[in-house]
């Protein structure tokens, strides 16, 4: 079975659980939820800017805090009053476990492996969360006194201008600094360098300068897990989150493709950054590229759905929509599913979740929606291809083609289309077919959430005509439409 | 030297050596001008849906032909009658040709021989010029009496519809016929297939299922020439054009790095399919994927030069132009430059041309320009990335990346904008950088054709600035102003 690797980050736990009263066997219960399911790593991220343990190289997240104070104080003065309370529970419970000696990473590497889960420990390789406040209390003060070493220091439009610069050896340094310190406190299986928090890690224009950087920086951090596997007694592997795309990847300066073919890393995940999960990353480019590795490459799955950038609100995807995406990347050729902001509040059926994703035999005889949407993260000056909203003239013919993943034995197949500039259309309005096979009009679609507040119709697609791995949808409408959601429904 | 293949098509000699006496010598000093140049492979095109030459197995191109008759004949009857003198130049100086003996493809192959360059037949797989016009002298009468084998039958929104279906045997079987006729009949050192000619092969939809049945045709044509090979007495090579960008290739069924690998071709080209020259192909992608593999991978070059779809006319290539593509090219990994529609009054400097583009050092100290443009083939329903035309609000700042080959030492660069909207700007308008250095502004810039109708701007990138391979324009504009030309300048 592929299996799951799902990975926690650095606060969630420390906000849900404050206010309980916790000891360490209460803390490593946490683990006992993935128990048994199909997760067979935890990625356990202990840091965005500051680390939420106590941490003698970085500020702990509790630096400056007051747990006498008010939510008034310096620490917290730089939000709004209402903007407090979450952060502090966050502050207070990790500042509080501290006190009470609890190191929760280590219980929970412990507790992994009692339970046959593999213990690593994600480190966020340059969070820059609320960035646009300087004096949030989530920032390191090395970060805060050195705006010299940020990306772009000329202009503030993005967080990502604000990330730290790998440019700089300073900066590099600092970060490796924290990557001895976890290796050295904490027994770990593996280790992951998430370059995906947030992705942006050198000066725009300079990323080609930065390849041999951080090249040369992943194998200092894998020539110092060799030096500890003796002294663990076990492999100790290393892992890296990379963009979805490979050529996206070298134009950030992340050359994944030769740590893979030089042995420094032992597992990829490919992943957007977060405003929607992408549900056509080129699977089987990158096994051809890593074809003769033994590296492991996952599929990141992140928990928003968006069909496009400016679509409203924060739509997370359901278990049908993240079945349908774990179903085309495993079917393509993932060796992992990779889930990412799917912790244990994020309002899912968590334990269907955990016990479907993870394999295609599971998703197999369960409905599943393949939805189209786009990838979020691209090079400074890379072009940029996002396929929806699109218009469409009358006569003329709009495409959408989705990976579906293993071929649907005698199910049904509806093709769902979204109309952002029509309230009412009937089985005459447009001719659909899939793969150039007429698909009659059902009606309107009765979308469950994720779903756009546009009108959305369905088609049934013949089942004969639908292919393993890509399926095209053309449409030709007889007036202009502008389509924004393309999906496929599959009930097996 | 990686050199230049260069592809004479199967017209263009007959239309322009029309009302000429031709004599076998005559024919042969065609491949002279080639000798001694960077040319290493001439790339002889007999055929689009017509051969050129006596084809058994194929139409020629005079068949119906009357040369006694006027130019109101039936073979000429459906085009308007201005339309019909150079068509009949090139139908009446191939029938001519065959006439008197003279086998233009076996006394070019000779010719190439003795000055030095290697002869190869590149077959055009899916040519459909034209095929709006269903009477056109241009068409296989198998093609106009199996309508049943092309890729779209029910509807006509573009020639690509009217392509054959490689997905039925009979449209395989009837194009290995003239492999087989080509291999037999001349004495090649490569056959190239050329796929991109015009690139869609399968119905919308069934280009996955399409990929093993290319790839069986490839190792099938493969296999035919291994057996030639000892009645010639030498190696012949195999080799095939396809899309620019690995992921469209497999899309469109052509899975070229599978073909490297299992040892089928020699030679890979990689190439837009004709609206623009494609500046930003992504070489390193293509390296990666072939590592390991004996593969030539050449650059295609076309001769039209567009920043964008809808850009008016047809503007082509300078040499300046085509010395920026070649340099990027060639400085990314490229190993042979491939000039397609670039014949011999392509209206281009040609001496020039061929002594330069194939190497970097015949293009060092010399101007050259690197301009934006974009991919013009995608798979059915694949996202499309087109950077231009872009609108950039007050205040935001839009993103250029060009690859720039070798870093200029000492010399002068210019980034270039072309605005659309706007019929003045001064040093004050806007703000550009260059990898995040200040570029200041020289003026309205005198551009050489290819160039815009709407005004284009210059500024000084500072030479230290400028980096090998990816350069980024960043550009903050103080109005809301839509950019349509991005260009590097780079006088090394």
């Amino acid at each position: 079975m592929p299996g799951i690797a799902l990975n926690e980050d650095s606060s969630h736990y420390f906000m849900t659980r404050a206010n309980q009263p916790l000891d360490a066997g209460k803390v490593e219960s946490w683990v006992d939820q993935y128990a048994d399911t199909q997760v067979r790593e935890l990625m356990l991220n202990p840091n965005a800017m500051r680390t939420s343990y106590a941490s003698k190289v970085w500020d702990p997240i509790w630096r400056g805090y007051d747990p006498q104070a008010g939510d008034d104080q310096p620490l917290l003065a730089s939000l709004a009053p209402a903007d407090r309370v979450t952060p502090r529970k966050w502050i207070h419970t990790a500042w509080q476990l501290h006190q009470d000696g609890i190191d929760v990473y280590e219980h929970w590497i412990a507790r992994c492996r009692r339970r046959g889960i593999s213990p690593w420990i994600s480190m966020r390789m340059n969070d820059i969360h609320y960035v646009d406040d300087e004096k949030c209390y989530l920032h390191s003060e090395f970060w805060r006194q050195r705006p010299d070493l940020r990306r772009v220091t000329h202009r503030f439009h993005a967080w990502t201008d604000r990330a730290f610069d790998y440019g700089k050896a300073e900066v590099r340094e600092y970060h490796m600094a924290l990557v001895r310190e976890l290796v050295e406190r904490y027994d770990f299986d593996g280790l992951e360098l998430d370059w995906m928090r947030f992705g942006f890690h050198f000066r725009p224009g300079h990323e080609s300068e930065g390849i041999p950087l951080l090249t040369e920086f992943t194998a200092e951090v894998h020539r110092l897990l060799d030096g500890w596997e003796q002294k663990r007694g076990h492999r100790i592997r290393l892992g890296a989150r990379v963009p979805s795309r490979p050529q996206t990847a070298l134009g950030l300066g992340m050359d994944a493709v030769t740590w893979a073919r030089r042995k420094l890393v032992d597992m990829l995940v490919i992943t957007p950054f977060w405003a929607t999960i992408e549900t056509d990353m080129p699977i089987e480019m990158w096994k051809d590229l890593l074809d003769g590795t033994d590296v492991v490459l996952a599929a990141g799955l992140e928990i928003l759905l968006r069909p496009y950038p400016a679509f409203p609100g924060h739509p997370i995807n359901s278990v049908e929509t993240a079945r349908g995406a774990a179903a085309a990347m495993l079917d393509r050729g993932a060796d992992r599913i990779y889930l990412f902001n799917y912790m244990d509040d994020c309002g899912l059926p968590y334990s269907e979740l955990l016990h479907q994703v993870g394999s295609l035999e599971t998703v197999a005889g369960t409905p599943r929606r393949h939805v189209l949407t786009y990838p979020d993260t691209w090079a400074p000056g890379e072009p940029q291809a996002i396929p929806l909203p699109v218009p469409c003239s009358a006569g003329q013919t709009a495409a959408f083609r989705l990976p579906t993943g293993p071929r649907p034995d005698g199910g049904e197949v509806r093709a769902i289309l979204g109309i952002q500039n029509d309230t009412a259309l009937d089985g005459q309005a447009m001719e659909v077919r899939v793969n150039g096979e007429l698909c009659p009009f059902i009606g309107a679609a009765e979308l469950a959430q994720p779903r756009p507040d546009f009108p959305t119709y369905a088609f049934a697609a013949p089942p004969a005509a639908v292919n393993r791995g890509y399926n095209l949808i053309e449409v030709t409408p007889k007036r202009e439409v502008k389509f924004g959601w393309a999906e496929f429904w599959v009930r097996p």
